[in-house]
Formats: C-alpha cells, structure tokens, sequence
C-alpha cells in the first residue's frame, strides 16, 4: 500500500501517518518525492480499515498496490481448475455446452429439447425455473413444478442439469437435486447466498453482474471459495453500457484477462449479451476463438411462443447449425488458443 | 405498441401478424409509410409475449408505447404519497433527514450518535448491522447484536430506526422491530426480497441499483405496491458511469424526473455518490435544491475508526454544520421548488 | 414516427397535433388506446423538427421509427460494398490486414518494420505522425517529417500506408499522399472533417468513437457518404464503460451487427480496446470468428522503448506468431462465418 | 511512481528495473511487501516513456502517484482564477449568466432575445452560428451570416457575446469577434483547436466532453493553459451513461471536485443535460447550490419552431420564472457555499 500526501503536508504529518502505521506492526518507509512525500507500507495489513488511514490529516489518497482476491488467482494456484460435472470437465482440454430453454414451460417442450440437445452431444441441460423478470407483471417461472420436469428430462436423457437459484432458502434441495446451481447476474452480490454456497460442495456457474467490474466479479467467487467450495464456473455474459442497439456488450477482454489471472474455468453467454437470435452463432464463434472453456447457450422448440426471452433463443434447426460451427471452430482452436 | 415491419415484408407477413394480433383480442391497424409499414396495436395486452410477436417473418421491431409500471406512476395516483414514520413524514410538506454511522460497532458509538442527531433535530436514525461488502475479508457487521444497540439508542433518544435488510429469512423480525426496512443498491432487484416487503406494511426506503435505469427502479417498487404496500420511500444514491474519481455520479436528473413520473417520495444519499465526506454538504444542498424530499448522511463521532465507509462519513463538527446548511436552504426551497 | 399523447391530453389537443401534421402534408391517424391517444405518421417527414411536434400541448413522447441514416445501410444498398486499395479489397472475400507501429518514429524503425510485415504478407501499412494525447506533456508525433518516412516505407515495402488525419488543414495533402486517411475515434464526430472527406475519393478508414453508439457511428459514415465518398471502412475499436481493468471495452456485438445492418466493410482493432500486448492476439481471433473483415495491429521492433502505446504493441516475434494464428483461423472460418 | 514487480519476478529482474530508473537520473527505491516487491520512483519523470518500464520483464503494474496536469490545479495557482468578459468576472463574488438560444435563426429572433436577456440581467449572449449535428440531414447553422446577427444584436443590447468554434480556420476570426469563444463538448479533445486556442488570449469556455473523466477534462483545460491562454472556464454539460431517461446524466460530483482541485472558473449547462425544458430549471437551482460559478441556459422566443433542441430550450416566461428563482437562491446561496 502506498499512502500519499498533500504537497503542503507538513513533517509532522508525515510522522503521525508513520507512527500510527508502525504501531501496528507495519512497516512504513518515507518516499520524499519533487513535489510531495509517499509513504511505501508493507506488511500484513489484515487488521487495518484502509479508510482510517485516509482520513488522517495531510493525507491525500491511498493507493492499493494488490488486489484483495487472493483465492481465486494464478498466484495463488496457477494451474486450471476442473470442475467436474458428471462426465463434463469445465476447465480441461475441451470446452463444455449447456443449453436448453430459458424457462421451462411443459413437460413437452422439455423433454424434446432434452433429446434434441443429447442427441448433438451437448453436455448439460438448462432450464429455468424462478425467474427474475423486471416487471411484477411478467412470468415468473413455474417453480418447483418445473424442477420436476427437468428433473424428468434429466433422467430421460442422462443429461446433468444446471438451474438458476433464487431465494438462499432454496440451497438444501438445490444442493441435491441439481447438478450445477447457477447464479444470476442480479446476484452476484447477494453475499449471504454466495456466503451458503461456500458451505457446500455442488458446482456453482456464477455469472457476472451486469455491471460488475472483472474484480468485483472475481472477489465474488473468492467468498464462495473462501468459505470452501472450490467448485465454481465463472460466466461472461455482457455489461450494461451506453450502448442500446444489443442488450447488453459482451466483454470478451473479460474472458481473456480471467484466463490469466484466475485458475477457475470461465465460459460465454452470448444469447443475454445479443439479446437477439440472429447474432448468437458469431459472438458464440467469438467467445471460442478469445478463449471461453464453454458456452452456454438458449434454445427452446417454438422460440417464437416462449414466455420469456423470446427473441434471442434458437430453434432446433438453428441449435444444429450452431452446434456444426462449434464442432469447426473447436478443431482449429485447439492449437491456436495457448492461453494460460 | 407499434409493430413496425421490414421494407421488404411481404403483404402476407404483415397480414398474418395482424391477423394472429387479432386472434388475441387486440385491435390492430396497418400504418403504410414511405418505406415500410407499421402496425399499431391497441387494447389489453396483458396475455401476449411482446417477443413472440418479435419473432414472426418480416418484423424487424416492436415499440412499446407505455411503461410497463402502473401503481407507481402519476397517472394512477396523481398526489403525493405520504410514508409516516412516527412523527416524520416523507413527502409531505417539509424534507426529513436521516442519519448515522454507515456500521453500528459499538454501544459507545451508536448512544452518542443518536444523542447528537435528536439534539439537532434529525427525525430517524440509521446503522447498518449486516454489511454488503465487496470482498469476504472486510467487516460484514455486528449481525443481530448491532440491532439490540440500535434499538436501545432508539428508546433513548425517542428516534425511529432504518436498517437494511439482506435475508430473506429476516423480514419477520425486521417487521416490527424496525421502523424502516432498507433495501440496498445490490438488492433493489432481489424480487424475492420485493415480493414478500410487498405483504407487510413496514415502511422500506428502496435504494436505486448502482446501475439501474430510473425505469427499472420505478418497476422494483411496483413489486412492492403491486405486492399491497405502498409505504415506499425512493432512494438515489448514485449510479455507476466511467468516471472514476467519485465513487458513483449522484443522478440528480433522476430526482427531477422521479417527483414528475411517481407520487413516490425520493429522498437523496450524497455520501455514497461523493464516497468522501469534503463532497457531502454541497452534493446534499445540490439535492435539497432540486426537490428531493430529505437526505441520509452518514456520521460517526470518529470516522477515522470506521470500520466501514470512513472517508465518506461526517464527524459531529462536520454534520452540525452541514445540518445548519440544510436548514439555511431550507428556507429558501420552501417558495423555489414548485415540482409535482 | 408515432406521437404518443398523455392520458390526460384533450380531443381538442389531439386534434389541432394532427391538423398541424397534415397542414405539413404528412399523413396522420389517430390510434385509440386503452389509456391514450398515439397518431401515426407517414410521408415525407424532412422538413418538420421533430422536437417541435415534442413541444405541442398534450403530446408526451415521439417515437422514431426509422433511422436517420440511409446510404449505409443496407436496406439502401444490399451488396457489400468493396474499397480497393491497390491489390486489397476490403469486404472482399478475404480479410485485410494492416499493421504498423503506434507513431513513427525514425527511419530505421519504419523500415525494418514495412520490411517484416511485407515478408509476412500484410496488404497496408500504418504509422502515426500526428498524435492526438490526452496530456500536452506527451509525445505528439514526428508531423510532416514522419509522412516522408512513412512514404519512404512504402516505396521500398510497395505497401500502400494509412495514416491518422486531424487536422481539416491537411486534407489535400492527405488526399494525394496517403492511402488511406484514418479518423480516430476522437474525431468520429468532427462534422467540419467528415464534410471534406465526402468531397474527395481517397478511402477512409473512420474508428468509432468511444462512447458512440453503432447509430452515431453509421451517421458519421453518412456524413462522408452523403457528401458523395462512399469508400469508407468502418474500425471498431473499444468503447468507454465502467470496466477500467482493461483500456476499452472491446464490442464485438457491433461488428456482429453492422454486418447486418450496414454493406460498407468493417474491421476490428484490437490493440486500443485491450491496452495490453498480452490479449491483442485472443481479441483479434474473437473479432475474426466474429466476421470482422480485417484488423489494424500495432507492431514496432522495439515496443520497449516506443514513444506512445508501448504497452499494446506487439514486438516482431509476438506479431508474426499473431499471423500464423491469423492465418490458420482464417481457413476454418471461410465456411462457418456466414454473415451478410 | 510505484512499479509493482509480479510475486514471481526474479532478484535480477526487480534490479535491471531499479538500473533502468537511475540511468535516468531518477531515484529508485526497492520496498519489499509480504508477497512482491515493488519500486518507490521520484524525480523528474519527464524523460521516460511510462510504459517503456511497463514491459520490463517481472514488471506487473505501473502506479501513477501524481496527476499529469500541473497548471490547472490549485497546487500550482491557489487563488480562484478570475477571467473577466467585459463587467461580467467568472470566478468572482456572484455567478454569472449566459443566456441566449441553441442556434442564432433569424434577425428578428436573435434581437428579441437579447433584448428580454438584457432587461432581466444576464450578462452574456449566447447563440450557435455552426452546429455540431449528428445527423448530416438536420439544420447545420446560418454560418458566418448567424455571426453578422448576433454582433448586432450585441451591439443592440450591449451585451457580450458567445459563440462555439468548429473549425480552426474560423479562431483569427472568432479572436476579435467574439467575447467568449465556446468549445462544445465533440471538440474538447481536437487537440490541434486547443494548442491555437493556447495563442490568443480570448476567453474561452470548455465544455465537458460527454464521455471525458474529470482528469481528461482538466488535462485539454492544461493544453490550452500551457499555450499561454489562462482564460478558461469550464463548463459542466452532463456525461454519457446507461440511463437514457434524460438526454446525458448531469455530474454535479464533477463540479464539487472541479472546485476542490482547479482554480478555474467552473458553470452549468443544464440544458443539455436535461434534454428537456420541464427539468431545466430544478438542475439550474442544484447546480447553484454545489457551487457553480455560474449557468448557461438556452431560450428562444418560440422554442416551438426551433430548428435545433427545441425541447430543452425555455421560452421567454419561463426564463423569466427561472431567473426570479436564480436571484432566490442565489441570496442565500453566498454564505451557504464555502468551497475553495
């Protein structure tokens, strides 16, 4: 930690700042500089509010030299982490697909998809069953009916199943009954739900807020495995900007910085970054070839009907033709993508 | 909704849109332009998908007309809401403050602050007892103990309490033993948290999400009023842009815009937005000037200890003063600000 | 365009919005709603301001319901538009690569460089002279002394060069001596600039500024279309968001989207949206899978010691690793990225 | 400057780094921490590329300490600059007024105005001769005839003038012309327009760009302070966000600062940031409250038919009923404002 001083700080400022600093067992080293001091602090800084020092008279900012995660970085475990979902390795040799409506509706509309998406080879099935809508008047889910049916499908198909959790009640029968509980962008933050996950041992597909910054994004998972569940899929899928033509922007700088600096397996949600059908398969080409471990992905039979969403799932027959570009692009990947 | 088609729809797309439009009850007519058509559509929309209609051959895009909110906006209810809380009352005649530490750390630190808010005639109290906290190694509150020392400042200085709420599980103890329920940026779309606030009648000051349009924030509170109460105090506190040399950009259009959309009352937090306490007085004059209808500032008899939020909470020297600002603007508001 | 009236707007108020319509010879009908009147309106709408129907008693939005821009978009004209430059077609078959260092710097650093990207089959040349920087205090560029280098280059390499125009002064010069004239994206909506560059046939390359939205951006290129250029070559290049760990936020939904809505050829720099060497070669694969129809790439041989942007050059062995790369995504990507 | 050495930067790598620095005659000072190290730098940074030590081998991040402007901060010039327009002092006691329409139309509106300006006691004419259009297709300005109209009117009135620059051949022209020459917020970092602007000693009034931080903003203010020209005052005009409720989101934490940390005259454009007339005067009355030095507000005499931002302009009672409130709370506004 470096803490600066105003221009006009006296010496005696300078001191009290020292002093105060050394009194809990910190070291604290005087940088004179041409037109202020700066005061270098080393040391184990656990027991400090970095506030209280800023607050100190003379001072004028204070400049974190490391970052707070610790767990969820390169330094401090720089191999890959594989999250083991069934037969599904995220973070291994190969990317991972999970896809499927994005609620469910019928027991018809999930079985079929099931089938379809099995019959293609994709790894997880997907399905929503709360769902957080914008508006108290918009559907809101079918509930614990609709884990039923993906229950359902699961076994029909012998597909694992990834579904989003709502409300912290919820974790004791998630934790059984799912293969992978995803966390939704709103919740990103919801820390005492990230604080309950860390006590289980169920893999968990965080998505990134909204607007979250790539730090809060990875302190976020620091708290569920900082509480010991190390089982954690990170997901991209775009930030709110200026911009209004597509929903959201997908960050896919994102996904290229985290594969340096986090071990923990990141995949790709284009359909909530377009917002739009049609431009799924190339931003989907795009997470692959920037170096996404996998893709999530939106698809239900009659998109066209869907009850949430509508606009950006894929039908069947454009799930296949994505699915035979993914095949194409993951052979030249192999090679190309060294990322570390 | 206007339903506008692409140049090159065929007149059999556009009629087999009007005609499923029709198929639900809706009126809905041809509007022919210079380069493409479009088709207005008029009564209850309630039981379709807007996406649904989004997905037929040659429609290139829906335009909603109406905001999706109802019971929060002016046109339902054109007068001011009043939120009573004890003797204070938000949206009434005369703006109300609330006000204490951003963390209740300690029963020395909470009994003194609420002595010196009631001597300067503040009408509610605040101090978070669970807090949101970015990473998992900062303090995270005193938990339940921390609202037995708020209720035991509260007897003694006679002041309402506001205390934010994180869990679900909580809101039966918070019901009664809180005057305010606050719901946090991170929680303003926590609709599980919204839905159940909507079956008590505990007064909740909503803050707006960091990143949140004003839409989205007027649609939280729908859930709380569609829910059947309507006792909501609005909230903004600052809103996440590029610029990074405040902690958030306090939106002070959004008040302006709020008193004319909503019968709502919005108060105003400048200690989030500034995130140093030398911006806080001028940021709340800025906030008395364009009609919001109080404050919440943070204050601490020693900032510099803080636990959380040091450099953006006031010392008592600093609050006496701000509250003499505030009471000098005041004056002047009463005649100025004419907004309904 | 749709008028939407307030629910509480008067017959009368309805009546005179539509006769002033009318009077303009436009057509306008009445939309009946449930809570409200909207009139729709068709014709020839050039000579009316919108805003000033916005300012008619009763009358509460105006909803645009087409773009403003015409000549680039592909309802327009629906082929990709071609712009030679010597032996490359952008929006060709194939993508277009060009490369160079951030600013010139000295004849042996532009030639050395123009030598490697000739032996590694890169079609144009870019090298910097005037150098917009945020402080004074930074390196500004060699000026006309870096064209001569610059041409020097490309006489030996018989590549042709693009080169950054800032100031309207130099255009004739410019229009003669370069082939390509770049516009940053500081000067995306320099009016006066973009006018000249309509009177001239000289290709331009024109970067999206960077918080512009994709509307703004193709309204800048209508500007230089309009004024009857039509070479242009669209860059994305990173927008500003909240997001500061890397230097902009790379968008690639807009080059997913421009292929959509735009015929004029589009193409991606990945080195100012990252800000750092190490993920130029991720984003500029994810840009290529995305169907961007070329890169720009900042090379020097010493990026150690340039003068600007040190940090997101890349030097001559990271760059020609960056081409095999590029080459072997290229092959796959023939079939699968179908686009139009 | 902190250089921050990765946790796995060898002995060797961190003193080739410490070497480097002190053959620029800079002092180098190692800081050993619990997990790195990193290098404490001071002196006469001037000569070095800050990013050429950026990619030393071991390097992980590059600390800035001090901000790049020096002649526009209050450490450099503690006292308010005072930049005199006539009898009006930006930067003085009172705030001063600048007032007029968006574009100069027509003879008999211009004279109008102004008059009505002038019997209420603004002190400054404004009126757009060249408009900055984002579309080619809308109202670009009368152009020099404008000029010809607003001198009369000056003449008529005597009432200063200002008037916003597009086109660096137009400053020897604007130098004698024009009181105030206005840069608008497209221009603020065409850099070639601030270094001419840096030769004259007209006053000159900057505005925000939409998407510039603080820093940047100050930083085009040193551009043209480091030319000579110390007649500058900014102007706050509202920043591009995701909220699109309102035209920009006003940041009146800019203002706040702006006054901490320059000793620049800093006012207000309410009206752009608004977009709308309804919203203009209670952001007119904020701004005054945060400690702007003063406003700058559009009116037209029939903003109706204007052919430019009809809808943010006020028409000339509701000028009038803004400026009884300005003179309100202007009054008690003197002792409430203390900011330096």
């Amino acid at each position: 930690m470096l803490v600066v001083m105003e221009a006009k700080a006296t010496k005696e400022e300078v001191t009290t700042v020292i002093s105060y600093l050394q009194s809990l067992n910190l070291k604290a080293e005087e940088l004179p500089g041409a037109n202020r001091v700066a005061i270098g602090v080393t040391g184990n800084k656990k027991h400090i509010s970095h506030q209280e020092v800023q607050r100190m008279p003379g001072v004028k900012e204070l400049i974190q030299v490391t970052h707070k995660y610790k767990r969820v970085s390169r330094e401090f475990y720089p191999d890959n982490t594989i999250v083991k979902v069934k037969n599904a390795l995220f973070g291994g040799n190969a990317p991972v697909l999970i896809a499927g409506p994005c609620s469910v509706e019928s027991e018809d509309q999930i079985m079929r998809t099931a089938e379809m998406l099995k019959s293609l080879g994709v790894e997880v099935l997907r399905g929503g069953i709360f769902k957080p809508r914008t508006s108290p008047y918009d559907f809101q889910g079918l509930g614990y009916k609709g884990l039923e049916l993906l229950k359902k499908a699961s076994v029909a198909s012998d597909l694992p199943i990834c579904v989003e959790l709502m409300n912290p009640e919820d974790i004791s029968l998630f934790e059984h009954e799912v293969d992978i509980i995803q966390i939704g962008a709103r919740n990103m933050q919801n820390f005492d739900l990230l604080k309950k996950l860390g006590k289980i041992q169920t893999p968990v597909l965080l998505k990134r807020g909204a607007s979250s910054t790539v730090e809060e994004f990875l302190l976020a998972a620091e708290y569920i495995l900082d509480g010991g569940n190390s089982n954690v899929i990170l997901c991209e899928r775009g930030i709110r900007t200026f911009e209004t033509s597509t929903r959201n922007t997908l960050d896919l700088n994102s996904v290229a910085l985290i594969r340096k600096m986090s071990h923990l397996p990141i995949i790709v949600d284009p359909c909530h970054a377009a917002g739009r059908h049609d431009l799924v398969t190339p931003l989907a080409m795009a997470a692959m070839a920037v170096g996404a471990q996998g893709l999530i992905i939106e698809t239900h039979p009659e998109p066209f009907k869907a009850l949430s969403d509508a606009n950006q799932q894929l039908d069947f027959e454009q799930f296949s033709e994505f699915v035979s570009q993914y095949k194409r692009i993951q052979e030249v990947l192999k090679p190309v993508v060294s990322l570390k």
